[in-house]
């Protein structure tokens, strides 16, 4: 790989205190998979701030596999997730989808993330490679650790090194599992890269009771955080609610893994 | 799958008088990978004309894995494109790889293609949703049928019925070819969108001397025509000189299939 | 690959007066997944006979995934497809799962099939190396075209060259068809080994609709042949009936490929 | 899953005092992929057991890709092996690849192993059905979670549910590492059958650097055992040396997951 940038050695990411990567504690990121109220995210927050997370997730442009899936709350739920960020003393991340809103979502949020449909979306790779607000870039779905590589070499290229790596499972023929968590990623990627890598096993496997053997196995091999779906009420979720934590669920997991 | 735009009812594609479609006959697309000048491109396009073809492909904006690759001679590549196509009286198809981009490949291009690795991108295929030109909609690399459906039905929900899908192989475990040409795609949209569907064997094979057999075989299952990397001199080729045929090549494969 | 057998130079396989391979036209095999009766598989034979193809398939011993499904008639059914062969004058070819009824097998069978799920049973292949008889050798389901290759030339190496492969499809992410066909592997298998290389678009797609085109397009990039499932009532077939054609149907396209 | 045997009730396999399942402590198998000699596999035993280990591990018949690379000293190596045990207290485990040599396999070994390439082979799976030893049944190279567990079945529906499972990875697009080690289907495997399950990072990743980070991984999912290619020379051995550790690093391991 024709890598110039990321050689290897080891980068430390900085949330405002908060620091990610090698010789840090692992950091845990939770929230629901998608803002749905006001109420929602900010009882949301709170009590996953009282559980003892760093950093609030929660999707408000939705990449839907339809068009006429709930497709995010968009700028309005962008500002649901400050506020209720804020409440809870917490630093926030949500999915940027396109050039277009890249600015609103700067202005509000202090992780970028890269979902994995747009991994190889490199015209927006290069646009985030001229800011210098952290990048949360998540896999894509059959994307070669090659391929992952030069596209976190594209935003580090532009001029962002700061870039979190987030394995999120591959595509394969196994259907049991929504995707097969590839957990070799994380020591691969931190070796090739030298970049933070954290481990989503909510799409990961897509099945709730897998999350928490699934947590074990991520840091176990190295992954420095956890990404997780957690919703107050997944029954009701309107999006990802049979892989998401209740928040009680979560917390066991969170007290188990400490 | 949740359609209610494309029904299935079959959707015939025009550009000028050319036809494309079921009942229609097959239309030929070729060029070079990348537009790499204005002599490489005319010359091109003024042999293939000779050699019968209806549609001028060639590359301006180029989604490289890695950053240090040729990323294309962008809107320069674009004129000289236009300049090509207009010398040999050939509609020109390119791709269009972001928003920002879209009003100048408006401008020149007759049919706007979107690679594998943006359909996913459904900031783009909405944007899309809401012009008129003819969209060519590649499969991404390892989409499903279902998930390749509704990127079109994307489209087509925010306005545009124009689309021509695009079999260009997926990915698999087997890497003796560069992708594998699942020609079973073809029937199977057909059948689900109504839509045309051409091949790439290009792309779908990534081996010179499979083009010629994939070709016969996507006629024979139905697809509307084919869309091959055609180079003046494959050897010297900034991308995937490796898959391109010759003129000469090219010439022998269309006389076969006519 | 370090082939020392199969070299590339075309190999015709004669089963009686019939020849397979290259510059021989394609040969048509059909029959049930399962022989079921006496009745069923006469009937069958008959009638493929009228229709006019070459050699009668049946499963006898059959390999389910499912310790509890039918596992076949075994050797009552052998003697029931050899009756039927003869009765219409057709060769026949049957599965062998082991080398315990290789003789049996042998005995009965013009040609003896090793499924996906042997392709990799080298002591099997080791054995079929020590005799004459001709084998259709399955692609197994996630095998490499260097893996089946290499399988093939397990048989040669051990003196037996008579091998006549078949492409059935591969397994991928893809599960809106059964598998995934992989015609490229046609005309790469005959340039690699010079066997002659059959199509099963049955087990390929998986489903009826599909199995014509695909037929065709096997056919136009060098198939020498095409294996597929026809059952006289597919709704009441013990296995794989809705991929099965009734006999109506094959017939259809047996004539739309003459 | 038509399941009538592995109803998920957790079953202990007992290999002399040893405990194999839940609620035992993990069991740690090692030897090299192929006994090479007598010299060989007897200091690897010595040394191993002094590192620790429960079970020695070594090939002696060799399902290998091409048939002429080495296939393995058979019955020598099988002698060599049990001698090797017999010397350093240890039970032994070695593949077998079809019936004809089932019995002399029974006579020396401890327990079964079922590679990959034969998991679907029926015929060996129902006669190890007819045995009380222990089988190892290692997933095959694509196997589903679902063919998996009715592989299984097949031994226990013959009567023998002395099974261990082993996740050995799985074949996907990704060729960084030699396969994808699935570790999601070990807790999915125990929920499923019951049975105790390992895993054998060494096929997992074929890379020796991965063998540390994916072993604590599969511990903290909830493996029940570990097997891992060890060579006492691993550049000089005959099959898999690229994924050996030599006893040093095996040892290094050892102590830093106890």
């Amino acid at each position: 790989m024709n890598k110039k940038v990321l050689t290897g050695e080891a980068i430390t990411i900085s949330i405002g205190n908060l620091k990610i990567g090698t010789d840090n504690p692992p950091i845990f990121i939770a929230g629901p998979c998608s803002v749905e109220s006001r109420e929602q995210i900010l009882e949301t927050a709170l009590r996953l701030k009282e559980v003892g997370i760093h950093i609030l997730r929660g999707g408000v442009f939705k990449p839907r596999t339809s068009p006429y899936d709930f497709q995010g709350l968009e700028i309005e739920g962008l500002k649901y997730l400050r506020e209720a960020g804020d409440a809870a003393g917490l630093p926030i991340i949500t999915e940027l989808m396109d050039e277009k809103n890249m600015n609103i979502v700067l202005e509000y949020a202090d992780i970028i993330q890269i979902g994995s449909r747009n991994m190889y979306n490199y015209s927006l790779l290069k646009a985030l490679g001229n800011i210098q607000k952290p990048i949360l870039l998540k896999r894509g779905m059959s994307a070669t650790i090659k391929e992952w590589v030069m596209a976190a070499e594209y935003i580090a290229a532009y001029g962002n090194k700061n870039i979190i790596l987030c394995e999120r499972g591959i595509r394969t023929f196994e259907n049991y599992t929504r995707n097969t968590l590839d957990l070799a990623a994380v020591p691969i990627m931190k070796k090739e890269t030298g970049l933070p890598v954290i481990v989503d096993p909510s799409h990961g496997t897509g099945i709730r009771e897998l999350i928490n053997p699934m947590s074990k196995a991520a840091l176990a091999c190295g992954a420095d955080g956890l990404m997780i779906e957690v919703h107050p009420n997944p029954e009701k979720a309107l999006s990802d609610g049979h892989q998401s934590l209740t928040i009680e669920q979560y917390q066991k997991l969170f007290e188990e893994i400490h």
